[in-house]
């Protein structure tokens, strides 16, 4: 490969190769020209999110593959988050000298089988030399109208505050991958599965447009820890949110990771982000169904707190007593080791 | 300023102070979600571009204004080579651990700036730590339909090879910042034309119109260089190109920037790239009604040579004789010494 137009080639090629979607649904010019084209009728949602080599990932240990599916993945998991079907995807691409084509290719086939799972057009891309390994990635998603949509904004007093899946996994495999010998003790399927957890995060999109039909009140993705993203939503929304942690699901193994690092389970599975997970208020009458439409999906629902008049976020543990603030990731510092006094 | 979402709100406050327009006609949810909404009829057109620090740009000489400023000008220019009206922007941002918060608020001035000039939204963003400033910019136009848009992929036999204003001056501007000296010998007020034409490109959105409404055949921006530019219109269109460079209107002190660097004129004017003209291919009958278009927005179309049968591009030169190979830059290298061997 000899530069950017040879390299978009390769990729696209790759992605179309991976299954991935030529098109999306009113996607009129892809690729290739200055600039995409679509013709679509309804909402338009659109989101941008980057990882950048130091900050976000260090490779090794993540492959590329993952650096690319990782990318794309966080980037659709804002989608899921408003409850959009995504369409297409975006990707600026910043390579450092001395990564090799094979390198590079294996990060376009991470990029693709995210984009062939969730059937995402990558519709443009632009490729420059860069310090380190960096991919800003636009994702647009479509929506028959913004009133499908949930945004941050619409949580009331007397939501029930719920959660999908469960949390700590992302903070607790990354800990795994920082220091192995963590991982000696625990079963080695569940090691793997938090170590994968980190590096293979996946958007559940599914959810979010369970969520949106089950019409929660407000929606977020967990991407930089619970009581942070808890705190994103009580602030735009204009209400408090109290949350006890006890109830929040826990992946298996994280306790063992954090005991095993010294650390306070509660600061992974409240701190740690990235396990991606929808956080969603929903009023009490409307959480059966709500619980059934992601049981459709696979996805588990669980009630963790409430929303009341006021502001803030409260994270209470019954079991260790007492109030914590809430704590997250700060992208503008870098991240701090899990299990650091947050 | 503590993080991200301060560093958010600042930018958005700038950007509302200098008169960006807080909304765009569709704009349903802007920055401060998961993501933004839009609810538009028609064409949505989107593209991403990158500056990147050290590859793109040094700053110094670059202030920082300037590379707010240029980074969103140059992606504007890609909505302008498709003959779209700016809607919104995503701004994606890297910074460095060492840059001020005073520094980042005169590069969100920058953007600002641009953006209130041309009526663009700035409706999302995301700023991330990052080991050299740099900007990804995601932009979205729109046009009543995908048929008013212009793609490089139409240009005919017996179509006509127009370009708007001037080349060679982001080029020469480029050399002018490198040696300073190579100015003493221009005109002050010439050599500072010239480095504006560097550090604060604009984007030509009127134009792009204006080639659109008089029906170009094909439209691309001048970015790479006018022959890598003309060269990817080829290939799009699988036509030939024939390109006469002493036709092509040259900015004042090119010659003699280049001259005093011990560089062929020509190669700025062909390889330099950056001025973000417009390359546009018009039917002889069309040209005129089109020159009377752009000259409604201030701009001088100029034909510089014929669009036939075959593919590839060929520059000749009848004052030095010969056909060049075309040259350009290639996001993948560095920049190129202007002048250079190309």
């Amino acid at each position: 490969l000899t530069g950017e137009f040879e390299l978009i080639a390769a990729i696209r090629e790759r992605v179309a190769r991976a299954g991935a979607p030529a098109g999306s649904p009113g996607l009129v010019i892809g690729s290739g020209d200055d600039a995409a084209v679509t013709e679509r009728q309804g909402a338009a949602v659109t989101s941008v999110d980057a990882l950048v080599e130091g900050v976000h990932f260090e490779a090794p240990p993540f492959e590329l593959r993952q650096v690319g599916s990782k990318a794309l993945a966080v980037a659709l998991s804002d989608l899921a988050a408003m409850g959009a079907t995504p369409a297409e995807a975006y990707v600026q691409l910043g390579v450092p000298e001395g990564r090799s084509d094979a390198e590079l290719l294996e990060l376009a086939d991470g990029l693709a089988a995210i984009a062939a799972e969730y059937g995402v057009a990558i519709a443009g891309g632009d490729v420059t030399r860069a310090p380190v390994l960096l991919l800003a990635v636009t994702v647009v998603g479509a929506a028959p109208s913004a009133a499908d949509l949930v945004t941050r904004a619409g949580a009331r007093s007397g939501d029930v505050v719920t959660v999908t899946g469960e949390l700590g996994g992302a903070a607790a495999g990354l800990l795994l991958l920082q220091r192995p010998e963590l991982g000696e003790g625990l079963d080695p399927a569940i090691a793997a599965a938090l170590r994968e957890r980190q590096l293979e995060p996946a958007p559940l999109l599914a959810a979010g447009r369970g969520l949106a039909q089950g019409r929660a009140t407000a929606l977020i993705d967990v991407s930089d820890g619970l009581g942070a993203d808890a705190g994103h939503l009580a602030a735009a929304s204009g209400v408090a949110i109290e949350i006890e942690l006890d109830r929040v699901p826990v992946q298996a193994g994280v306790e063992a990771a954090a005991r095993g690092a010294g650390a306070d389970p509660a600061d992974l599975v409240a701190g740690g982000g990235e396990d991606y997970e929808l956080l969603a208020t929903i009023p009490p009458e409307r959480l059966t169904d709500a619980r059934d439409l992601l049981k459709a999906v696979g996805v588990e629902l669980t009630a963790i707190g409430a929303v009341s008049v006021g502001e803030g976020v409260t994270l209470s543990d019954r079991r260790g007593g007492g109030a914590r603030p809430p704590s997250g990731f700060d992208q503008l510092r870098r991240r701090p080791a899990p299990g650091a006094p947050s």
